[in-house]
């Protein structure tokens, strides 16, 4: 850092995306992108919208919302687009943590929240996961503090269920409570139709996943009027403008395709237990996935072993170097084609680490 | 706010963007956006890029770095690209402001500079423009914090040259000088040049005005690699994929057609004279504009009044409710005929005013 560096951050530990490959001969399976295109209406949708970017985007994105509210069926001030998920994310730590409200999540979930908590200098504290990598609900009863719980969790894939959701939110009426819904469509329950029902409930969802628009950079949070309009003020404060022409315009052809994206939801879902029941056959024990990826170590064989092996072959899979998972690999659950390869290439790694 | 809002942001009030008529009947000349449409590469390249939304976009913008590094003549890590200008002018206020460093800027200048200083709990210190809305360069030499220079400056338009720019930078060797040079191509001369000379020294640009990609949100600071590298902390902390694929493609396809854009800067250069001579010849005062903006005040009516009449009459421009500047109006300069269309309005509103 250079001198000017403001001492406040001299500890900050910036997140690390997975490696992007500079050639594009890797089979890509480590940072759970969606195999399948875009929807048809979200490209033609983005055309259109390019001939007129010397215009500002809509900083309150009415299309947008006008169509989300109509598919989350939540009123139109009950929903912030945002720059991804990690944008709305980093405005609910801004808005909902202090020194007296430090931030709570598992010792094992996505990266970014101790980031998002370093960043904006706010206390946390993980809480360990169990054994088998599930949380137990009765952790994050009566916190003291506020909740961030990814559901499905990452990189372990495993998911809550909608009634364990609503314990943790009903027994925390004083504490904001995340569910981080990143990975929802690939066979967990979304817990927005209890938005209504709690004030101290934000669900967060992004396009990146289930929505083949990892590239276009939209997520949202859903919530009572009154967070929304926390977060706005937040989103007012640091970029009114930050959703663009471009990814509205993509974000409202994707809902206007909703069934095109759902539909390849199911089409991973299908893919996933093929793959489980193919890695079970061949030495490995996993997590019970409910995401668009599998979290799996191998009984006998290193897991950065197989990572770096499979990597030399042309696949990437994400190895962590996490003390407590440091045995697993979270793989992506790409197109059939994609998954064969990938089974060919594990087939021949573990051959030869025989 | 909710109960929930951390008390931190309780005297937080956000920045108010430019009014967004929800209908398109207006003559909008009123958030500086640029009369012509983006460039056919940009287009094209935007097109190109939906296809494969599926996957992320690059982190690092490697792709859209190098064809702006070549553009500015500076090295691939002396840039960082941001979510607009309005990000990396965050990123700056967190990085190289706090306590021991408070931003000084001019009291008259882009209003979200305080907004940042406030969000990021930093504080600042305003120093009054003269009488006649230029910067006193002495004002900041030798400051005891870090400066915020607009220039051109907004909402007056008025720039400093080049060597004034220089004698702030060159006095200030402990302090970082940004320098927002969001309307710098219609008429202000960059210190992109300086970069090399002072490691002190940020200067940020936008691709909304000069370059027709308001609704793409895309900016960009360059400075020594020293200061890149702690912005990038910064960004990997945030939103490390802040700038989108779509964007980014604009970007690069607006690059390669930069003569198209500073084209269309002397377009607007030319139409500024032409509307500046009839504005003082329906007898109005105005700064001397560097900008795609003309900042005036009418010696017999009210500023507000000619605001209110001339958007009933289906014309948009810029009044801010500053006593400072009360009696001045923001018309940002559009195309000849929308120009046309302004001043046959205007006439007609100082006539039912006299």
């Amino acid at each position: 850092m250079s001198r000017f560096f403001s001492k406040k951050y001299s500890t900050l530990v910036p997140y690390t995306p997975g490696e992007q490959p500079k050639d594009t001969k890797y089979i890509k399976l480590n940072t759970n992108e969606s195999p399948f295109a875009p929807s048809p209406t979200a490209i033609e949708l983005v055309n259109n919208a390019a001939k007129n970017l010397q215009l500002y985007s809509d900083p309150e994105c009415r299309k947008l919302i006008e169509v989300a509210s109509k598919k989350f069926n939540v009123d139109r001030d009950e929903i912030i687009f945002t720059n991804g998920s990690d944008e709305v994310l980093n405005f609910a730590f801004m808005a909902f943590c202090d020194d007296e409200h430090p931030a709570i999540f598992p010792d094992i979930t996505y990266g970014f929240y101790s980031v998002f908590a370093q960043i904006n200098n706010i206390p946390y504290k993980t809480i360990p996961l169990k054994d088998d990598f599930t949380i137990d609900v009765n952790d994050y009863k009566n916190a003291k503090g506020t909740i961030f719980i990814a559901n499905p969790n990452a990189p372990t894939g495993v998911a809550l269920s909608i009634e364990e959701i609503e314990e943790i939110v009903k027994s925390n009426p004083e504490n904001i409570v995340v569910i981080d819904e990143a990975y929802v469509d690939f066979g967990a329950d979304s817990a927005v139709k209890l938005i209504k029902k709690y004030n101290n409930l934000l669900v967060t969802q992004t396009f990146s996943k289930s929505r083949s628009l990892a590239g276009g950079r939209l997520g949202f949070g859903i919530a009572s009027k009154s967070l929304i309009r926390d977060l706005n003020t937040i989103k007012y404060s640091t970029n009114p403008y930050n959703v663009n022409s471009l990814t509205m315009a993509a974000g409202i052809g994707t809902l206007l395709d909703d069934d095109y994206c759902m539909n390849n939801c199911k089409n991973i879902i299908e893919i996933r237990k093929w793959v489980t029941n193919n890695l079970k056959e061949l030495g490995f024990t996993m997590t019970d996935s409910s995401a668009n990826f599998i979290f799996a170590k191998h009984d006998d064989f290193d897991g950065e072993q197989i990572y770096l092996n499979l990597k030399e072959k042309g696949v990437l899979i994400r190895h962590f170097d996490k003390t407590r998972f440091r045995e697993y690999n979270r793989i992506t659950i790409g197109s059939k084609e994609q998954m064969s390869m990938f089974l060919e290439k594990l087939k021949e790694v573990l051959e030869e680490l025989k």
